[in-house]
């Protein structure tokens, strides 16, 4: 099957929406890239990456067989690593720009669709190691990972035991007499379980295992465990390891299994730079657990940022589907118009556009932050700490939740054809959904998160300062009348934070009355559980209202045309309309809505869904995804969706023969018995 | 792999459960199947059905490629099919109890994991045939394939047309010189795409096709064509046919394309109980398009039955889980707790439980009324046909809507080990969300349903009398004021109907508005596409209150045990409260709540989930599914959750060889390049 069925020309109705467009969509791409400048160097990289790539075979992965995947992966990631560090000595040799920073990023998506099995070892491994280990250690084994002499991956979860981290059960006993640690998963619920690249693709691992020094326990710590022999890739003596099989997504990464029995490695193989076991078998514990901690928040941020890509690839993917394809007149008689003209689909596509946008400005304001805090570190300042980890936690959880959401809406709105896999829409969902339960998963963060609004409106109400982002609740605990509903922009970001801090003092009351009772904190809190993450979750969304708000209406606009401002303005509108809906029922609860105020809020969202129908298009392209990125039938750039549609499905394996063995071996026989 | 490393006995901490339970679960279980003698019959069934299955073959489907899965699933339909016929003949010749009546039904979903090509053939065509054949028919083919001698699917669904039926672009001319339909689909967007079992599973298939007789359309009809050669299985003159390639779900159910190039046909295999086309070229037209329409109806309370029973087998892996999970101590220094002790994962579970039952008692309530309806048709009364079309979509929305996002919900409650494919909950939630898409998409049936719901609130204001199911419409149009919130559940059911028929009253003020301005009728209703799927949505809502409410209160009650009773009454309580707390925004819009009213219905969430935790897993025990049903590492009935995940994961495809060939070709190599 070589011949194409796909036309060479753009789809008329796409192209149409292309010229209607009242904005120039390459001025939202170096916008959303950053600038103009990154915007063409990835470009420039894309161009070089992709430019062998066959779409034909990225389209058909989900035909393979688990092995298969995995294999193919191996190869692709292997490739794309290759195609990087040429690039790097070709342009900037000696540095960074390329590779190692850009492997795992968006910008390879396309290269490796069934995922990177050596993903964790950039994002994670090499990272931790550069923060953990000292000097000699990181000259000993952390450059030669760097270097990918080494390949491994970053083994803490375990079959039973995920988010709890004091109970871990894998254990490091230290030996004094042979200067070595002995690893040990003593039951089937200690197996290490879920590393990415874990399976069969890593040869060294960094364990957290509970370190015991005299059968004393000194809590979780971090170990450099060899897994796989380097010239064979045979496990180690003692060494149990596999993949555990087939996963909703990440198809192609290897998630694997530890087990370790009397796994001995030198003592030097515990990562210490903060704590210490020395060679007498003498503890030194850690200083400080801050950069442990503020790792976590550098993570949750990234998290931020890609489940608005995400989106923001299902968003393109969906509106361009919904430009070409035609159904249902509107009036009898008159031709099919295209989907997107029916306002029940804007509502299921517009609205996830905008949530990409705001995701992605708050993953921004929260990066700032991020790199302010970082500086205050330095300086020993730790005060920001809790506030930028709750505020992480919270970011982490809605864009999450929501990103997922979202994708399953506009898979929803490609109707039938988006059940594909060849429309790439489920597998962005279990790419996004994953991010609901790793790093933290999202009930409970949201319990931390309702925590630190507990001690925040206790602090308050002590009259103690409060951090900027949580300042709100000292206002509300000043004035507790809202005042009146106007609708203006300002006035819904107060309206979500009023009904956030609202919700913090219904909490608060809940639990200080069990607290009254009698009923433990624990307890207490477990109790009120439910209020707390009510009041986490809309503390999260108060703070994505004001960040966007803050964007679009702020001194920034000042850099862009008025026409793109436009845009942005109606992307804001709709966000915080639809949000506000959305929310409906925590506002009306401690704020007069009007009747007609209600209605006012119908209007405004029909009226800005009829706003940005001619620029939906456009905006998407301006996402700047390219064809291999977007993996899908249905959003490619040039439309032709029934085509492509049609051509993957008479590539997959099963059309290369036009009688199955099934047939003979079981249908026709049964057929024939006449039973 | 052939040792195994899980126990022979229950998990302690399940089997504790099932020891504290307040109820019998047995007691359950008749009342669920419909009675001991149901219960009795489909245990029996299923003895003989399972007792060879190797339900460790059944979990690695997933890891299979995507030819090797739909061999699979032909050959285990076709053993399924082999078994119910023998069974047919050792218990009950000549009849059907057993088969086809129980092929494609619930009972043998773990007999065919990947799903079953050959359902459509039964639950559709061969309905479609008795129905529309003429009995010269149905005796020439319609029986050869009640008799499985040929095998069938149905065709409508093409690339470029769905929902829209008058759109299809297959086209049938009719040829006076030979007798003959020539079948044409003169674009790639003309093909046939989507009908299960179409890949290679069938020989024979039911297109619907626009009907033209001397070039003049005369509207879709259905015909019987051949595809395939009934010995060698390879396709027909003219007939382009094959598999799709790879779904989210239904993996192994073979949906195919199918292209027609003057493909000629009998005149006599155009379906002509109703329409004919005489050797003469003459038209006679149906007199009645009511059994079509009939048809969709029968289907959609299949949809909402089916739907509750997949939420209930997602609920029953999810909460066994959760019993036998155990992470995080509620109170420091306390030992880890069952997760089920968790409020906010009591949140997660237990309204999915009742969910389960709120749509299943819907959908039987509906099924009386189709048949009642059934009656009066043959009397020519059609009189209710448009009130049960429209609560038929307004299960059919809900349920699939409530019941993919309540999957979705367990899963994410099992946390990391929920995204396994071996859990069984992917496929669950992907088998579920189909159901928002097939048989009328769910935003194209809440539009229709509000259409319905417009036309009669204008009878109401013009004194018409109202159908049963929309008479609180009338109701509330003369008592506009909805009165005191009492909370009770007869007041929750009518609070909800007051905020349909207001949501309702709404979109009509809106709808006429638009017409006022002279928007046309078609304009008018896509501007108020939004407010008329919101007014649907709780049309539907507002049913389901009424029917889970007249179950549990009513006088089938007496036939119930106190005890099992206390349990259904928490289920229902639990099910209103949350629901209402869902919908807050709707009713907080219409009806007056106060504060203390608020806090009383959170105060009533939280207190019956603690009812309800320790009955939980009994309840679930009652859906009495097995352990092939559940397919599940993480549901079975041993509870023995990380022994099977592990086992599952050991007998994986990948780890029967220690070290893949990529690491040779492709990770070595590169490790060694020292670029």
């Amino acid at each position: 099957m070589s011949t194409s069925v796909i036309p060479k020309s753009v789809n008329p109705d796409l192209q149409k929406e292309r010229d209607g467009a009242s904005f120039n969509s390459e001025e939202f791409a170096a916008w959303w890239a950053g600038g103009e400048e990154p915007l063409k160097f990835i470009r420039n990289v894309r161009e070089y990456l992709y430019k062998d790539v066959d779409l034909n075979e990225m389209l058909q992965i989900q035909n393979m067989s688990h092995e298969d995947i995995n294999e193919f992966s191996v190869r692709t990631s292997i490739d794309a690593a290759k195609k990087l560090r040429r690039l790097q000595e070709e342009r900037n040799p000696g540095g960074e720009d390329y590779w190692p920073n850009l492997y795992d990023s968006r910008e390879m998506w396309g290269l490796t669709p069934a995922g990177n099995p050596f993903g964790v070892m950039y994002v994670m491994v090499v990272k931790a190691l550069q923060a953990q280990c000292t000097p000699e250690q990181y000259e000993d084994f952390g450059k030669r990972l760097e270097r990918f002499e080494i390949c491994g991956t970053y083994a803490q979860t375990e079959l039973g035991h995920g988010t709890y981290l004091r109970g871990l059960e894998t254990r490091a006993d230290f030996d004094p007499k042979t200067d070595e640690f002995i690893l040990n998963t003593p039951k089937i619920s200690s197996y290490k379980f879920w590393p990415g690249g874990l399976g069969h693709a890593s040869n060294y691992c960094l364990v957290m295992a509970q370190l015991y020094i005299n059968n004393q326990s000194k809590g979780p710590h971090m170990f450099f465990v060899q897994v796989r022999d380097e010239e064979t890739h045979e496990p180690m003596p003692g060494v149990h390891i596999g993949d555990i099989g087939k996963k909703m997504g990440f198809i192609g990464v290897n998630n694997g299994f530890l087990g370790m029995k009397d796994v001995r490695i030198p003592r030097t193989r515990m990562l210490m730079r903060h704590a210490k076991v020395n060679a007498d078998g003498s503890y030194v514990s850690s200083p400080t657990n801050v950069l442990t901690y503020f790792a976590m928040v550098r993570t949750r941020c990234l998290i931020g940022r890609n489940s608005a890509l995400i989106l923001s690839a299902a968003s393109t993917i969906a509106v361009r589907y919904s430009a070409v394809r035609r159904q249902s007149p509107i009036n009898p008689k008159e031709p099919e118009p295209q989907i997107i003209d029916h306002v029940t689909q804007q509502l299921k596509l517009f609205p996830e556009i905008a949530t990409s946008l705001a995701h992605r400005l708050a993953s921004e304001y929260l990066w700032d932050m991020y790199e302010e805090t970082l500086v205050d570190i330095g300086n020993g300042k730790y005060e920001r700490l809790p506030e930028l980890h709750s505020l992480s936690c919270a970011l982490k959880v809605t864009s999450s939740m929501d990103s997922t959401a979202g994708i399953e809406r506009l898979r929803l709105a490609c109707g039938g054809h988006g059940y594909l896999t060849s429309s790439n829409l489920s597998n962005l969902y279990v790419f996004a959904t994953a991010a609901c339960t790793y790093e933290g998963e999202n009930t409970v963060l949201l319990l931390q998160i309702g925590r630190f609004l507990m001690k925040s409106w206790n602090s308050a109400l002590s009259g103690a300062p409060l951090a900027p982002t949580v300042s709100y609740l000292a206002e509300v605990q000043k004035n507790p009348e809202f005042g009146t509903w106007t609708g203006t922009w300002e006035n819904m970001v107060k309206a979500m934070e009023y009904a956030a801090a609202n919700k913090t003092r219904l909490a608060f009351k809940s639990l200080s009355n069990r607290l009254l009772r009698g009923e433990s904190e624990g307890t207490a809190a477990n109790h009120t559980g439910i209020e707390l993450t009510q009041a986490a979750e809309l503390h999260g969304r108060a703070f994505i209202f004001s960040s966007f708000t803050a964007e679009v209406t702020g001194p920034k606009s000042k850099n862009r045309s008025a026409a793109f401002n436009r845009v942005l303005e109606n992307l804001l509108e709709l966000y915080l309309v639809k949000e506000t809906l959305n929310q409906l029922s925590n506002l009306l609860r401690f704020i007069n809505l009007t009747d007609s105020d209600l209605t006012s809020l119908q209007d405004r969202l029909e009226t800005v869904l009829t706003k940005l129908r001619p620029d939906a298009v456009a905006i998407v392209d301006g996402f700047d995804f390219n064809d291999q990125q977007l993996n899908s039938t249905l959003g490619a750039f040039d439309g032709n969706a029934y085509e492509r549609i049609f051509d993957a499905a008479l590539r997959n394996p099963m059309n290369q023969k036009s009688v199955p063995k099934s047939f003979h071996e079981h249908l026709k026989p049964f057929m024939k018995s006449n039973i």
